[in-house]
């Protein structure tokens, strides 16, 4: 194969086939295939597109470049989830730890700011000498022994979405439905949650400026999640004005605590209440939305 | 400026300003934007297109990307043919001496066959010893005292289009109007010459396929011709079939020579008059293409 002809046949609107991606992420992840073609393929995808299957297929190349967590040795159930990012958006600091509690194993990856928006890592490292670059070891460690785990990627996750990331950034390719879908699932695939709970921003503050794209890119990640297998459920919600009162990172894990404690309601509360019902029906603990609601409120009230 | 925005103002449909385009193609050809940003810009410019505008600034630029030859020290008229490639298009051979010999300055620089298109160096280093390779000072000493030059691009003329056609032929990005004219036309400008005639082939052979693209293709490459300030004159012709009798180096150099001495009529001989008279009365050296079709014939008849 020659990487000049896929990117032809992707540049005329051509549909990939699964050897042909193989190919690409492969080369590209072990520096056969350089950066100046894979710019141009990826301009090619942002403006011809990828179908589902296409999109799936990049997925799992993605998530088949580097390690693959197992969390089957843990036992119960596993979930992770991801927010698209925003403003104020402390959701995990406070979701995690909820579901946990009603005995969810909770293994969530996290990342750094981007752009305008807000990163969980930055808000942990709010408390002096918090952690956040741990071992597969130590992640699954925590997991076992605390029920749940925040941290950093770990370092050989998903090298080929590292690598594609960098580069879409300086080459005007973010935006692109397909390539978010495969650099977020990809790297949700291979943390090896059983359940996927994803929070699709739209609005001004977020990268979906429009309900139809954030509801697209929300249809698309459940597909490439339900086809590799896990119960993946997304959410969209709102980002035209900041989550909760709270915005800056020290401040944001005050007011995620003080959520915790059930000091305060509104919609970080709400958002939690919504994102943890999903968790645990989606991933068959509990039977009803309802029911999920008012285990996760009974939570609360016990403070 | 940032090469990241630029890309992606052109990636949506955006129309590049001339501050735009030079700060694009003296980055490039300084290398200070990278490969993998250009081949993104060139991706996008090819499904997005360039207007003739842009693709005159684009042109204008690569000019000045080197040296840009003066003919006028050479005096009288002076002029340059290009040939978009075929099979068996042995017609700058027998052209340039044709038209020299009625007294135009034919300041000729060719190039090697390009896919399966032959080239008139390539034919040329059929006699052996002969140097295709000259220096600036050769190349302006010949047109003076021969009155013709058929040479390879000198070593400083036009690095942008050195860098950027390279780039192009390994990312897909080749076949695009606004590229092929501003790669033609950049190295036509710097050449000098103040006539310059355009043979765009069309069909089986050639690069253009349809009728349409070849005359979408000539459209462009004289508007920019002309908003340069040049005579320019396209002519679309036929490559369903290769021209003339001979394909291969030599054996195209023969059939060349026998066209000069009038032993040979056919398809060939009928494009050189058609370019020549093109010449010609562009130029201005003759009022009709009537009295330059009889001088040109009036020449065969001579041997």
């Amino acid at each position: 194969m020659l990487m000049s002809e896929l990117i032809i046949k992707k540049r005329d609107g051509g549909k990939m086939t699964p050897e042909e991606i193989k190919f690409i992420v492969e080369g590209y992840t072990q520096g056969t295939i350089p950066d100046y073609q894979m710019s141009a393929f990826l301009m090619a995808v942002f403006l011809r597109g990828m179908d589902s299957e296409e999109t799936l297929h990049l997925t799992m190349e993605m998530v088949h470049s580097g390690e693959v967590l197992d969390l089957s040795e843990v036992g119960g159930i596993t979930a992770d989830k991801h927010s698209t990012g925003g403003v104020g958006d402390k959701t995990s600091l406070v979701l995690v730890p909820m579901v946990a509690s009603l005995g969810v194993k909770m293994a969530k990856m996290s990342g750094r700011g981007l752009g305008h928006t807000g990163g969980t890592l930055d808000k942990l490292e709010s408390f002096p000498g918090f952690c956040i670059n741990i071992t597969h070891e130590q992640f699954m460690d925590n997991l076992k022994r605390v029920g749940m785990v925040i941290a950093g990627q770990t370092a050989n996750l998903d090298p080929a979405d590292k690598k594609m990331y960098a580069l879409r950034d300086v080459t005007g390719t973010v935006n692109s439905i397909p390539l978010i879908v495969s650099s977020i699932m990809s790297k949700k695939l291979a943390a090896g949650a059983d359940t996927i709970v994803l929070d699709v921003k739209v609005g001004k503050g977020s990268f979906m400026k429009t309900e139809e794209d954030a509801r697209k890119l929300a249809t698309e990640m459940t597909t490439v999640g339900k086809l590799a297998g896990r119960n993946t459920v997304a959410v969209v919600t709102d980002m035209d004005q900041p989550l909760g009162n709270a915005v800056g990172n020290a401040l944001e894990v005050k007011e995620a605590i003080a959520t915790l404690k059930g000091e305060h309601g509104g919609d970080l509360l709400e958002l939690c209440l919504t994102l943890g019902s999903c968790i645990l029906t989606a991933s068959g603990m509990m039977e009803s939305q309802e029911e999920a609601r008012e285990k996760l409120l009974g939570l609360m009230a016990t403070h």
